[in-house]
């Protein structure tokens, strides 16, 4: 029966719910192993999956946990994702701006496996900030201040964890079928009732090309109506980093930059502003272009960062206490020119060589180190400029200046 | 690393040979895990092997263990294979003609998992006979008679066992690379000058169509090129079952028939006399036309039968001893007409619900029960003529007659 299962997807045939389902349960109940699992999901990402066959996998993730209703909360809950990027702060800047905006935030958010640290490890280089808030806690925060960042509990969609951890060590996490259903699964049951989700596309990211992305967006948006959920995508490039800075600290730190108003005019800043003004469009039921005038106004009147303050003193943190290395050792231009490329991927692994991300699941992150550029592409520089500021603790890194940085 | 290997063949790229190497030593040696090598083993299935893939990958079987010589035995050594079918016992008729006529045969096979017992475990419902000869006593012996067949020694392509073994639990063994590097391997570890294989295609076998069957054909030509052996193939049907009968005593039982000259004139007769007359032709150097007549007299002059009870005795076997179960039960035409069709699929399920064979490694074989047939397709039948009889132990089956046989 099992391997009859695995069979039909080798052939590229479609699977009923049921055997979806027998198959996902059983992994998840421990009697089926490993090695059948990881034959199905190769097998999963080479020939795909139909419209059913995902809403039955989506379905079926849901149905592994707990549902969250967040009953008590007034108003339209409005949720974002981002598949996840070298540098990406975004949350740090967007659920206060939107919180300020009289939208409910209640974002739960993970840890990252790779590169750099996801938006919890981020918080978690904020000295004293929580990340294990109760239900009762979520609760109260939100009739207080509008505004919750925590961890995922573990009852929500617990087949997700199981699955990714093994798909993230049988190189089977590029398939837009499992993207598709992982993601939506853990918004759903997340209670969202809207939701806005950033596709990342380019050498820093999950996939590669603007056709997956827009694949991923279509299936994504497909299993929304079947929920009776909005879903607006965006599509974000992902070839060079977001933002000046890489690193958990860092990243905290240029994220409260922004907030306070010191940090325009780029790319990263025009993302925050992009998504934010959706999730209140949704959230108010107004335009984007209203949407938009709300968000700029409320980081200009100081409400954006005043509610960023009052999330992490509520949460216990201590942003004055938020450490960075003191051994740097800075990248200079070789010529001078226009800077014409930045590569993501290659300023992610140097990230995880300095200790920001994890590769396995027991490594230990060191809030403290990252990169922080001192330019942006496009920027014109002259050769001794200082390009980047990299922040270390281990050792000094040696930098592949080629494969980051061309000046043209 | 490793997940840069898996995911160059998710992407259907070819693979070097040092990268293969690192993967399926590195999974030998225990430090890769079943659930990565599962993975790459869907990828390959799925998107297939390039020539020098599958050149690369038969290499590094057969440098997995010791390569046998045989030195001391004078003559073209010369071997034969099966893909495997129902009711195959080509091996105990073609081992003794093939050795009557002056070739030396040294057969090492290997054990069923799956609808009947391999080889060895049909030799082994010859009460007494040793399955575990040394080295040494293999040479004794082929210098005395000329043949062995005797179980393979663990040091022969240990690669093979362990790859073969999460192949068949990962619903990854119908792959025609993986199929052509598992055999070749074989052969060519084993010591054999020259090779016929027999490519069963059918409901009752690995491959279903012809298609795959050629291209498994031509794979294993190619292989036997690089290491300079001669590869002839025959591609035979296994829709129907090979013989009368089914099940490890009774198959001994229709071997001794055919040596002895009582079986005759039908399709299994038939291969065995083809895959002899290649051995022989191979072997001694002489066209096809010349090797047939010498292989039909040593039927006919009782010399390969002669041979056989050779073997037997000294393999410490007793023939008089074969045992098969007393409690039979007997399958009728329910309407007159020709015998059509004959599932061999369905009576290898039926001979494996009866004990015949092995589902799991631990399973324990019953040599005494299975299948005779007592009509073959082409003949004509009559309402309430015994089609076949059953030979059980455990319990009265029930048996799907409209899936066996089809009268018209």
């Amino acid at each position: 029966m099992i391997l009859d299962i695995i069979n039909k997807k080798r052939l590229g045939e479609e699977l009923t719910y049921k055997e979806l389902d027998t198959f996902f349960n059983g992994y998840l109940e421990g009697t089926i192993p490993d090695y059948q699992m990881s034959s199905l999901l190769m097998a999963i990402c080479i020939n795909g999956m139909s419209d059913e066959e995902i809403f039955a996998l989506t379905k079926i993730f849901i149905d592994s946990g707990d549902v969250l209703e967040f009953a008590g909360i007034d108003g339209i809950k409005v949720d974002k994702h981002s598949t996840g990027g070298i540098g990406d702060k975004t949350t740090l800047v967007i659920a206060p701006i939107v919180a300020s905006l009289g939208i409910p935030v209640v974002k739960m958010s993970g840890r990252g496996l790779g590169y750099t640290g996801g938006t919890i490890d981020k918080l978690e280089s904020i000295p004293g900030y929580r990340i294990d808030l109760s239900d009762d806690e979520i609760m109260n925060q939100i009739k207080d201040i509008n505004v919750v960042i925590t961890g995922q509990t573990a009852c929500l969609v617990p087949m997700d964890k199981v699955i990714y951890a093994l798909r993230d060590v049988t190189a089977t996490v590029s398939s837009i079928p499992l993207i598709a259903s992982s993601i939506m699964s853990k918004k759903i049951a997340g209670g969202a009732d809207k939701i806005i989700i950033d596709i990342k596309v380019g050498n820093g990211a999950l996939l590669q090309t603007r056709e997956e992305a827009d694949k991923l967006s279509e299936l994504m948006i497909k299993i929304g109506k079947v929920y009776d959920r909005e879903v607006r995508t965006i599509i974000s490039d992902m070839d060079a980093p977001l933002g000046y800075s890489i690193g958990n600290s860092l990243e905290v730190l240029e994220a409260i930059d922004v907030l306070e108003g010191k940090e325009r005019d780029n790319p990263f800043v025009d993302l925050c502003i992009e998504l934010a003004s959706h999730m209140v469009s949704m959230g108010k039921n107004i335009s984007l272009e209203e949407a938009k005038k709300l968000v700029i106004g409320s980081i200009e009147d100081g409400s954006a960062y005043q509610k960023f303050l009052e999330l992490v003193k509520h949460q216990n943190g201590n942003i004055q206490k938020i450490k960075v290395s003191e051994n740097t050792v800075t990248v200079k231009a070789k010529s001078s020119g226009i800077l014409k490329k930045i590569n993501a991927l290659e300023l992610g692994k140097l990230s995880l060589a300095l200790g920001a991300g994890k590769e396995k699941i027991t490594d230990k992150i060191d809030y403290t180190v990252g990169i922080k550029l001192s330019k942006l592409i496009g920027d014109s520089v002259k050769k001794g400029d200082v390009l980047a500021t990299i922040y270390y603790n281990k050792k000094k890194p040696d930098v592949s200046y080629d494969k980051i940085f061309v000046i043209q």
